[in-house]
Protein backbone atom coordinates (compact mmCIF):
# COMPACT_ATOMS: atom_id res chain seq x y z
CA UNK A 1 0.00 0.00 0.00
CA UNK A 2 3.01 2.49 0.84
CA UNK A 3 4.99 1.28 -1.66
CA UNK A 4 2.26 1.81 -4.29
CA UNK A 5 1.29 5.36 -2.96
CA UNK A 6 4.89 5.96 -3.36
CA UNK A 7 5.19 4.88 -7.05
CA UNK A 8 1.92 6.92 -7.84
CA UNK A 9 3.65 9.93 -6.19
CA UNK A 10 6.90 9.65 -8.23
CA UNK A 11 5.42 9.42 -11.29
CA UNK A 12 3.04 12.54 -10.51
CA UNK A 13 6.21 14.38 -9.35
CA UNK A 14 7.83 13.25 -12.81
CA UNK A 15 4.45 14.80 -14.89
CA UNK A 16 4.97 17.57 -13.28
CA UNK A 17 8.77 18.39 -13.90
CA UNK A 18 7.85 17.50 -17.88
CA UNK A 19 5.41 20.19 -17.21
CA UNK A 20 7.93 22.60 -15.61
CA UNK A 21 10.27 22.07 -17.97
CA UNK A 22 7.74 23.48 -20.35
CA UNK A 23 6.84 26.48 -18.54
CA UNK A 24 10.42 27.20 -18.47
CA UNK A 25 10.99 26.65 -22.07
CA UNK A 26 8.08 29.51 -22.91
CA UNK A 27 9.06 31.93 -20.28
CA UNK A 28 12.74 31.79 -21.98
CA UNK A 29 11.53 31.68 -25.58
CA UNK A 30 10.08 35.20 -24.13
CA UNK A 31 12.68 36.28 -21.80
CA UNK A 32 10.31 36.56 -19.27
CA UNK A 33 11.96 36.23 -15.61
CA UNK A 34 9.80 34.16 -13.22
CA UNK A 35 10.28 34.20 -9.37
CA UNK A 36 8.21 31.70 -7.34
CA UNK A 37 7.53 33.74 -3.90
CA UNK A 38 6.93 30.96 -0.96
CA UNK A 39 6.42 31.65 3.01
CA UNK A 40 4.39 31.18 5.54
CA UNK A 41 0.80 32.49 5.35
CA UNK A 42 0.85 36.07 7.05
CA UNK A 43 4.70 36.68 6.17
CA UNK A 44 3.99 39.72 3.60
CA UNK A 45 4.02 37.69 -0.21
CA UNK A 46 1.45 40.30 -0.86
CA UNK A 47 2.54 43.36 0.70
CA UNK A 48 5.96 43.20 -0.70
CA UNK A 49 4.20 42.64 -4.71
CA UNK A 50 2.15 45.69 -3.64
CA UNK A 51 5.15 47.78 -2.56
CA UNK A 52 7.06 46.32 -6.09
CA UNK A 53 4.74 47.51 -7.95
CA UNK A 54 4.32 50.50 -6.81
CA UNK A 55 7.83 50.90 -7.09
CA UNK A 56 8.27 49.23 -10.60
CA UNK A 57 5.09 49.06 -12.58
CA UNK A 58 6.11 51.82 -14.75
CA UNK A 59 8.95 50.42 -15.52
CA UNK A 60 8.77 47.05 -15.90
CA UNK A 61 5.57 45.25 -17.78
CA UNK A 62 4.87 42.92 -14.61
CA UNK A 63 2.54 40.03 -14.23
CA UNK A 64 1.28 38.05 -11.25
CA UNK A 65 -0.16 34.48 -10.75
CA UNK A 66 -1.92 33.94 -6.91
CA UNK A 67 -2.41 30.31 -5.75
CA UNK A 68 -4.54 31.97 -3.25
CA UNK A 69 -6.44 28.84 -1.63
CA UNK A 70 -9.95 29.93 -1.20
CA UNK A 71 -10.43 33.63 -2.21
CA UNK A 72 -9.43 36.06 -4.42
CA UNK A 73 -8.32 38.71 -1.81
CA UNK A 74 -4.77 38.61 -2.92
CA UNK A 75 -5.47 39.29 -6.64
CA UNK A 76 -7.82 42.49 -5.71
CA UNK A 77 -4.81 43.49 -3.25
CA UNK A 78 -2.60 43.79 -6.03
CA UNK A 79 -4.72 44.37 -9.47
CA UNK A 80 -5.15 48.23 -7.54
CA UNK A 81 -1.79 48.47 -8.02
CA UNK A 82 -1.09 47.40 -11.50
CA UNK A 83 -2.80 47.90 -15.30
CA UNK A 84 -1.35 44.01 -16.15
CA UNK A 85 -2.32 41.29 -15.57
CA UNK A 86 -3.45 39.44 -12.31
CA UNK A 87 -4.67 36.60 -11.90
CA UNK A 88 -5.73 34.04 -9.05
CA UNK A 89 -5.32 29.80 -9.37
CA UNK A 90 -8.06 29.09 -6.91
CA UNK A 91 -6.73 25.62 -5.61
CA UNK A 92 -9.74 25.16 -2.84
CA UNK A 93 -7.52 23.78 -0.39
CA UNK A 94 -4.47 22.35 -2.26
CA UNK A 95 -1.35 23.08 -0.05
CA UNK A 96 0.75 24.52 -3.18
CA UNK A 97 0.96 25.55 -6.79
CA UNK A 98 1.93 22.86 -9.79
CA UNK A 99 3.23 23.47 -13.17
CA UNK A 100 -0.13 22.21 -14.72
CA UNK A 101 -1.69 25.20 -13.00
CA UNK A 102 1.09 27.74 -13.91
CA UNK A 103 1.00 26.07 -17.70
CA UNK A 104 -2.98 27.06 -17.50
CA UNK A 105 -2.22 30.26 -16.25
CA UNK A 106 0.48 31.37 -19.09
CA UNK A 107 -1.68 30.80 -21.56
CA UNK A 108 -4.19 33.71 -20.21
CA UNK A 109 -0.59 36.18 -19.83
CA UNK A 110 1.15 37.94 -22.70
CA UNK A 111 4.27 36.83 -22.51
CA UNK A 112 5.65 38.73 -25.53
CA UNK A 113 4.52 41.56 -23.64
CA UNK A 114 5.99 40.63 -19.85
CA UNK A 115 9.16 41.48 -18.40
CA UNK A 116 8.72 40.18 -14.97
CA UNK A 117 6.12 37.36 -13.71
CA UNK A 118 5.58 36.75 -10.02
CA UNK A 119 3.78 33.40 -8.68
CA UNK A 120 2.90 34.02 -5.42
CA UNK A 121 2.76 30.30 -4.22
CA UNK A 122 0.08 29.04 -1.27
CA UNK A 123 1.31 30.04 2.16
CA UNK A 124 2.89 27.44 3.22
CA UNK A 125 6.92 26.31 3.81
CA UNK A 126 6.90 22.78 3.72
CA UNK A 127 4.78 21.66 0.55
CA UNK A 128 5.56 23.67 -2.10
CA UNK A 129 9.39 23.14 -1.71
CA UNK A 130 9.17 19.93 -3.66
CA UNK A 131 7.36 21.69 -6.56
CA UNK A 132 8.97 23.03 -9.30
CA UNK A 133 6.88 25.53 -11.17
CA UNK A 134 9.32 26.29 -13.99
CA UNK A 135 10.64 29.58 -12.14
CA UNK A 136 13.57 31.42 -12.54
CA UNK A 137 14.43 30.93 -8.83
CA UNK A 138 12.61 30.20 -6.21
CA UNK A 139 12.34 33.24 -3.13
CA UNK A 140 11.74 32.11 0.54
CA UNK A 141 9.84 35.14 2.42
CA UNK A 142 10.36 34.72 6.06
CA UNK A 143 9.49 37.46 9.08
CA UNK A 144 10.94 38.98 12.06
CA UNK A 145 7.71 37.87 13.96
CA UNK A 146 8.16 34.25 13.27
CA UNK A 147 11.07 33.48 15.31
CA UNK A 148 15.01 32.88 14.37
CA UNK A 149 14.40 29.10 14.07
CA UNK A 150 11.97 28.51 10.56
CA UNK A 151 15.11 27.80 8.01
CA UNK A 152 16.38 25.14 10.28
CA UNK A 153 13.01 23.29 11.13
CA UNK A 154 11.99 23.94 7.39
CA UNK A 155 15.26 23.70 5.71
CA UNK A 156 13.91 22.39 2.30
CA UNK A 157 12.45 25.56 0.78
CA UNK A 158 15.54 27.41 2.45
CA UNK A 159 17.76 24.88 0.09
CA UNK A 160 15.45 24.94 -2.81
CA UNK A 161 15.37 28.72 -2.65
CA UNK A 162 18.21 31.14 -4.38
CA UNK A 163 17.25 34.26 -2.63
CA UNK A 164 15.72 35.08 0.55
CA UNK A 165 13.72 37.97 2.25
CA UNK A 166 13.79 38.66 5.55
CA UNK A 167 10.01 41.02 5.65
CA UNK A 168 8.50 42.60 8.51
CA UNK A 169 11.56 44.62 9.84
CA UNK A 170 9.88 47.50 11.08
CA UNK A 171 8.62 45.55 14.38
CA UNK A 172 12.29 44.47 15.14
CA UNK A 173 11.94 47.15 17.98
CA UNK A 174 9.34 44.72 19.11
CA UNK A 175 10.24 41.54 19.01
CA UNK A 176 13.39 39.71 20.97
CA UNK A 177 14.27 38.65 17.13
CA UNK A 178 17.86 38.44 15.99
CA UNK A 179 18.50 39.19 12.38
CA UNK A 180 22.12 37.96 12.85
CA UNK A 181 20.75 34.91 13.97
CA UNK A 182 18.07 33.75 11.48
CA UNK A 183 20.54 34.71 8.92
CA UNK A 184 23.68 32.36 10.10
CA UNK A 185 20.57 29.78 10.51
CA UNK A 186 19.19 30.70 6.86
CA UNK A 187 23.05 30.18 5.44
CA UNK A 188 23.28 26.80 7.56
CA UNK A 189 20.29 25.56 5.07
CA UNK A 190 22.03 27.35 2.20
CA UNK A 191 25.28 28.99 2.20
CA UNK A 192 24.34 30.60 -1.39
CA UNK A 193 21.42 32.30 -0.19
CA UNK A 194 21.29 35.70 -1.21
CA UNK A 195 19.51 37.51 0.91
CA UNK A 196 16.82 41.11 1.02
CA UNK A 197 15.93 42.48 4.68
CA UNK A 198 12.44 44.25 4.37
CA UNK A 199 9.46 46.24 5.72
CA UNK A 200 6.58 46.27 3.48
CA UNK A 201 4.42 48.01 5.86
CA UNK A 202 7.43 51.22 5.87
CA UNK A 203 9.41 50.58 2.01
CA UNK A 204 12.70 50.29 4.13
CA UNK A 205 14.56 48.01 1.57
CA UNK A 206 12.24 47.81 -1.49
CA UNK A 207 14.83 49.96 -3.23
CA UNK A 208 17.30 47.06 -3.19
CA UNK A 209 14.42 44.79 -3.85
CA UNK A 210 13.62 46.25 -6.94
CA UNK A 211 17.33 46.62 -8.27
CA UNK A 212 17.56 43.23 -7.88
CA UNK A 213 14.24 42.38 -9.67
CA UNK A 214 15.42 45.06 -12.55
CA UNK A 215 18.86 42.99 -12.74
CA UNK A 216 16.99 40.23 -13.25
CA UNK A 217 14.90 41.26 -15.99
CA UNK A 218 18.07 42.46 -17.58
CA UNK A 219 19.59 39.10 -17.44
CA UNK A 220 16.85 37.62 -18.71
CA UNK A 221 16.99 39.62 -21.48
CA UNK A 222 20.18 38.60 -21.94
CA UNK A 223 21.13 42.40 -21.44
CA UNK B 1 -3.35 9.20 -14.40
CA UNK B 2 -5.87 11.92 -11.98
CA UNK B 3 -8.24 8.93 -10.77
CA UNK B 4 -5.78 6.81 -10.01
CA UNK B 5 -4.16 9.06 -7.70
CA UNK B 6 -7.41 10.32 -6.19
CA UNK B 7 -8.08 6.80 -5.98
CA UNK B 8 -5.41 5.95 -3.51
CA UNK B 9 -5.43 8.93 -1.56
CA UNK B 10 -9.25 7.78 -0.83
CA UNK B 11 -7.45 4.94 0.36
CA UNK B 12 -4.80 5.99 2.18
CA UNK B 13 -7.66 8.58 4.21
CA UNK B 14 -9.88 5.81 4.98
CA UNK B 15 -6.89 3.79 6.33
CA UNK B 16 -5.88 7.03 8.27
CA UNK B 17 -9.41 7.61 9.77
CA UNK B 18 -8.93 3.70 10.60
CA UNK B 19 -6.22 4.43 12.82
CA UNK B 20 -7.52 8.00 14.29
CA UNK B 21 -10.72 5.67 15.46
CA UNK B 22 -7.91 3.19 17.23
CA UNK B 23 -6.46 6.48 18.56
CA UNK B 24 -9.29 8.14 19.86
CA UNK B 25 -10.85 4.40 21.22
CA UNK B 26 -7.77 4.14 23.36
CA UNK B 27 -7.59 7.41 24.70
CA UNK B 28 -11.18 7.68 25.55
CA UNK B 29 -10.80 4.08 27.49
CA UNK B 30 -7.65 6.04 30.03
CA UNK B 31 -9.97 9.01 30.02
CA UNK B 32 -7.24 10.99 28.26
CA UNK B 33 -8.73 14.49 26.49
CA UNK B 34 -6.39 15.24 23.29
CA UNK B 35 -6.14 18.68 21.28
CA UNK B 36 -4.36 18.64 18.24
CA UNK B 37 -2.53 22.34 18.02
CA UNK B 38 -2.77 23.55 14.29
CA UNK B 39 -1.04 27.06 13.04
CA UNK B 40 1.50 28.29 10.56
CA UNK B 41 5.17 27.94 11.01
CA UNK B 42 5.69 30.97 14.07
CA UNK B 43 2.49 31.64 15.49
CA UNK B 44 3.74 30.49 18.75
CA UNK B 45 2.27 26.92 19.40
CA UNK B 46 5.63 25.81 21.03
CA UNK B 47 5.55 28.98 23.47
CA UNK B 48 1.87 28.77 24.60
CA UNK B 49 2.66 24.91 25.44
CA UNK B 50 5.50 26.29 27.48
CA UNK B 51 3.25 28.66 29.28
CA UNK B 52 0.90 25.70 29.63
CA UNK B 53 3.44 23.28 30.97
CA UNK B 54 4.55 26.25 33.62
CA UNK B 55 1.11 26.82 34.43
CA UNK B 56 -0.48 23.28 34.75
CA UNK B 57 2.52 21.16 34.69
CA UNK B 58 2.04 20.35 38.73
CA UNK B 59 -1.65 19.97 38.48
CA UNK B 60 -2.11 17.97 35.59
CA UNK B 61 -0.59 15.06 34.36
CA UNK B 62 0.72 16.05 30.60
CA UNK B 63 1.62 14.88 27.42
CA UNK B 64 3.05 15.83 24.49
CA UNK B 65 3.44 14.86 21.06
CA UNK B 66 5.30 17.63 18.46
CA UNK B 67 5.54 16.73 14.77
CA UNK B 68 8.48 18.54 14.20
CA UNK B 69 9.78 18.78 10.91
CA UNK B 70 13.18 18.20 10.44
CA UNK B 71 14.73 19.12 14.59
CA UNK B 72 13.95 18.82 18.01
CA UNK B 73 13.68 22.29 18.47
CA UNK B 74 10.41 21.91 19.97
CA UNK B 75 10.48 19.15 22.35
CA UNK B 76 14.18 20.23 23.64
CA UNK B 77 12.36 24.09 24.64
CA UNK B 78 8.79 21.82 26.03
CA UNK B 79 10.87 19.38 27.95
CA UNK B 80 12.71 21.87 29.78
CA UNK B 81 9.06 22.74 31.72
CA UNK B 82 8.23 19.37 32.27
CA UNK B 83 9.07 15.66 33.83
CA UNK B 84 6.46 13.82 31.26
CA UNK B 85 7.04 12.71 28.40
CA UNK B 86 7.84 15.04 25.49
CA UNK B 87 8.01 13.19 22.07
CA UNK B 88 9.18 14.55 18.63
CA UNK B 89 7.77 13.06 15.46
CA UNK B 90 10.67 13.64 13.16
CA UNK B 91 8.42 13.82 9.97
CA UNK B 92 11.30 14.74 7.53
CA UNK B 93 9.10 17.22 5.12
CA UNK B 94 6.09 15.96 5.86
CA UNK B 95 3.29 18.94 5.83
CA UNK B 96 1.27 16.72 8.39
CA UNK B 97 1.33 14.11 11.22
CA UNK B 98 -1.18 11.31 10.61
CA UNK B 99 -2.54 9.01 12.72
CA UNK B 100 -0.25 5.84 13.03
CA UNK B 101 2.46 8.44 13.62
CA UNK B 102 -0.02 9.04 16.37
CA UNK B 103 -0.59 5.50 17.43
CA UNK B 104 3.35 5.29 17.15
CA UNK B 105 4.19 7.65 19.84
CA UNK B 106 1.09 6.10 22.06
CA UNK B 107 2.80 3.09 22.29
CA UNK B 108 5.41 5.30 24.35
CA UNK B 109 3.11 7.36 26.80
CA UNK B 110 1.52 5.62 29.95
CA UNK B 111 -2.19 6.74 29.21
CA UNK B 112 -3.06 5.49 32.84
CA UNK B 113 -0.99 8.10 34.14
CA UNK B 114 -2.22 10.61 31.40
CA UNK B 115 -5.05 13.43 31.86
CA UNK B 116 -3.99 15.80 28.90
CA UNK B 117 -2.21 14.82 25.49
CA UNK B 118 -1.31 18.01 23.40
CA UNK B 119 -0.86 17.10 19.69
CA UNK B 120 1.38 20.28 17.98
CA UNK B 121 1.73 19.52 14.33
CA UNK B 122 3.62 20.92 11.74
CA UNK B 123 3.27 24.70 11.05
CA UNK B 124 1.13 24.58 7.79
CA UNK B 125 -2.60 25.50 7.94
CA UNK B 126 -3.17 24.01 4.79
CA UNK B 127 -2.38 19.89 5.01
CA UNK B 128 -3.44 19.10 8.84
CA UNK B 129 -7.08 20.62 8.22
CA UNK B 130 -7.64 16.84 6.14
CA UNK B 131 -6.53 14.66 8.71
CA UNK B 132 -8.04 13.07 11.84
CA UNK B 133 -5.12 12.31 14.51
CA UNK B 134 -8.14 10.74 16.66
CA UNK B 135 -7.67 13.91 18.72
CA UNK B 136 -10.79 14.98 21.35
CA UNK B 137 -11.28 18.58 19.06
CA UNK B 138 -8.65 20.46 16.77
CA UNK B 139 -7.38 23.60 17.92
CA UNK B 140 -6.34 26.23 15.78
CA UNK B 141 -4.05 28.85 16.45
CA UNK B 142 -3.39 32.33 14.83
CA UNK B 143 -1.36 35.40 15.47
CA UNK B 144 -2.06 38.97 15.37
CA UNK B 145 1.06 39.47 12.90
CA UNK B 146 -0.27 37.26 10.01
CA UNK B 147 -3.45 39.42 9.11
CA UNK B 148 -6.83 39.35 9.75
CA UNK B 149 -7.65 37.40 6.95
CA UNK B 150 -6.24 34.20 7.64
CA UNK B 151 -9.82 32.45 8.45
CA UNK B 152 -10.64 33.60 4.78
CA UNK B 153 -7.73 32.28 3.06
CA UNK B 154 -7.33 29.18 4.94
CA UNK B 155 -11.24 28.16 6.42
CA UNK B 156 -11.08 24.38 5.87
CA UNK B 157 -8.58 24.25 9.51
CA UNK B 158 -11.44 26.50 10.53
CA UNK B 159 -14.03 24.93 9.87
CA UNK B 160 -12.63 21.52 11.26
CA UNK B 161 -11.43 23.16 14.94
CA UNK B 162 -13.49 23.76 17.85
CA UNK B 163 -11.70 26.09 19.13
CA UNK B 164 -9.51 29.03 17.68
CA UNK B 165 -6.53 30.69 20.06
CA UNK B 166 -5.76 33.94 18.56
CA UNK B 167 -1.86 34.62 20.15
CA UNK B 168 0.48 37.58 20.30
CA UNK B 169 -2.08 39.86 21.34
CA UNK B 170 1.53 41.70 23.14
CA UNK B 171 2.09 43.29 19.66
CA UNK B 172 -1.64 44.82 19.06
CA UNK B 173 0.07 48.47 19.76
CA UNK B 174 2.35 48.28 16.64
CA UNK B 175 0.18 46.40 14.23
CA UNK B 176 -2.59 47.82 11.98
CA UNK B 177 -4.57 44.35 13.28
CA UNK B 178 -8.68 44.65 14.16
CA UNK B 179 -8.92 41.62 16.34
CA UNK B 180 -12.89 42.26 15.92
CA UNK B 181 -13.16 41.53 11.85
CA UNK B 182 -10.62 38.87 12.75
CA UNK B 183 -12.75 37.36 15.21
CA UNK B 184 -15.73 38.14 12.63
CA UNK B 185 -13.98 36.44 9.65
CA UNK B 186 -13.19 33.42 11.70
CA UNK B 187 -16.75 33.23 12.67
CA UNK B 188 -17.98 33.10 9.05
CA UNK B 189 -16.11 30.09 8.17
CA UNK B 190 -17.32 28.46 11.74
CA UNK B 191 -19.76 30.30 13.74
CA UNK B 192 -19.21 27.36 16.40
CA UNK B 193 -16.07 28.24 16.96
CA UNK B 194 -14.94 29.42 20.96
CA UNK B 195 -11.89 31.80 20.88
CA UNK B 196 -9.36 32.44 23.48
CA UNK B 197 -7.26 35.63 23.00
CA UNK B 198 -3.17 35.25 24.15
CA UNK B 199 0.07 36.58 24.70
CA UNK B 200 2.25 33.53 25.07
CA UNK B 201 5.23 36.23 25.73
CA UNK B 202 3.27 38.08 28.63
CA UNK B 203 0.85 35.59 29.61
CA UNK B 204 -2.13 37.82 28.71
CA UNK B 205 -5.16 35.21 28.40
CA UNK B 206 -3.06 32.45 29.85
CA UNK B 207 -5.02 31.52 32.63
CA UNK B 208 -8.66 31.66 30.68
CA UNK B 209 -6.85 28.78 28.22
CA UNK B 210 -5.76 26.71 31.34
CA UNK B 211 -8.68 26.59 33.02
CA UNK B 212 -10.66 25.47 29.66
CA UNK B 213 -8.20 22.72 29.56
CA UNK B 214 -9.03 21.66 33.60
CA UNK B 215 -12.39 21.78 32.08
CA UNK B 216 -11.21 19.57 29.07
CA UNK B 217 -9.63 16.81 31.38
CA UNK B 218 -12.80 17.12 33.83
CA UNK B 219 -15.12 16.23 30.77
CA UNK B 220 -12.52 13.60 29.48
CA UNK B 221 -12.95 12.08 32.95
CA UNK B 222 -16.33 11.74 33.63
CA UNK B 223 -16.73 14.63 36.66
Amino acid sequence: MAVRTIEVRERVMAKNDELAAEVRCRLSRHAVAALNLVSSPGSGKTSLLERTLEHLGDKLSIAVVTGDVQTQNDADRLARHTDRLVQAVVTGGACHLDARQILTALEEIDLAKTDLLFIENVGNLVCPASWDLGETAKVVLFSTTEGEDKPVKYPKIFRESQYAVLNKLDLLPYLGFDVRRALSYARQANPNLRFFLTSALTGRGVSKWCAFLTSCVRKATGQ
